[in-house]
């Protein structure tokens, strides 16, 4: 939440259209090509209304590139149900957000960000180690929990990058419950199955 | 292979280094911030001479971003061995790619400027889909063999950006053995077992 938000009445519709601009131009234009500027001239306000709101473009990027769900909220009830099919009920909901135009656009506009920008890259890894890694952590109940937790993020940023952002086919078009299929035991694995080989040879 | 190069004896020295401050350009700064200009100053050259072995930022970028093996040569060995052992072998390569720094600047770099020019993202996709996809799907002999492919691909680039480019732990650090264990049975799975459940309710 920033400091600076609802000083005014009246003022969250214009915040809120300002984040919705610069959701979108993030998304599109990576965070190098995202300017403060053009993000009022779109939102049709004041350049310095966005700096009032957000100070700075990193500060705007932080607020606009909120994760399109709530972890603490969405985790644990992955998590802690049947743990045979915890893999398929964890596909199931990430293929659902990443079918959701929006939340896809915050997703891939976080990627392209990280990937082109150190800055957006620390802001991103601080937000996934405090809001994913730990929640998954503290509720998955398994040895190396933590680790497991960034086996899975490693294959869900990768569907990002090869179905969205590189679109290579026949990711790219694959239809949604193939998808999820496809991706559920691999994840099931990475939450509850051995990481190392039964006779470590290492 | 540019059609300009080997002009003049002595030019292949030449060419070389600047690709080689090319590569490290587009890795660390991305494709964006990257200029024929800053790459000739850093080179030691003048920019036409950039411009006269490579003609554009887009092509240069094309040269530079080549592959840190050949797949033509590498992927049939990998594939053709023992069945029950292909993830791995193959999760054992690209680990020892991602093990080599200049391999891991190309392929960082690539995933960098994919996520940050559209236009790389398509040469990137062409590349992948000529280079990898295909002689992939030409060595497994299995059902949906293109589909594994680019399932394979989606957790090697997965781990790329999450290991090396936003960084989060503990998969950062994580030993190269151990990572190897942990990514071998996923992509064994995307090789050669089955991408949809048994008995499919969907």
């Amino acid at each position: 939440v920033s400091r600076r938000s609802g000083r005014r009445p009246g003022t969250s519709g214009t915040r809120a259209a300002i984040l919705e601009v610069a959701r979108r131009s993030f998304a599109l234009s990576g965070y190098d090509r995202t300017t403060i500027r053009g993000i009022a001239t779109e939102a049709g306000v004041d350049p310095a209304l966005v700096a009032h709101f957000f100070g700075s473009k990193q500060r705007l990027f932080l607020a606009a590139m909120d994760l399109p769900f709530e972890p603490e909220t969405v985790l644990p009830g992955i998590l802690s149900g049947k743990r045979r099919t915890v893999g398929e009920r964890f596909a199931r909901f990430i293929v659902g957000i990443l079918e959701d135009e929006q939340a896809r656009s915050v997703l891939t506009g976080m990627v392209r960000a990280a990937a082109s920008e150190p800055e957006a890259a620390r802001m991103l890894r601080e937000l996934i180690s405090r809001r994913v890694v730990g929640p998954i952590a503290a509720t998955l109940g398994e040895e190396d929990a933590e680790l497991r937790a960034t086996l899975v993020g490693s294959q869900v940023v990768g569907v990002v990058v090869a179905r969205y952002v590189v679109a290579v086919e026949p990711l790219a078009s694959l239809d949604p419950e193939r998808l999820t299929a496809a991706l559920a035991p691999n994840l099931q694995r990475y939450l509850t199955g051995p990481l190392s080989p039964p006779t470590s040879a290492a």
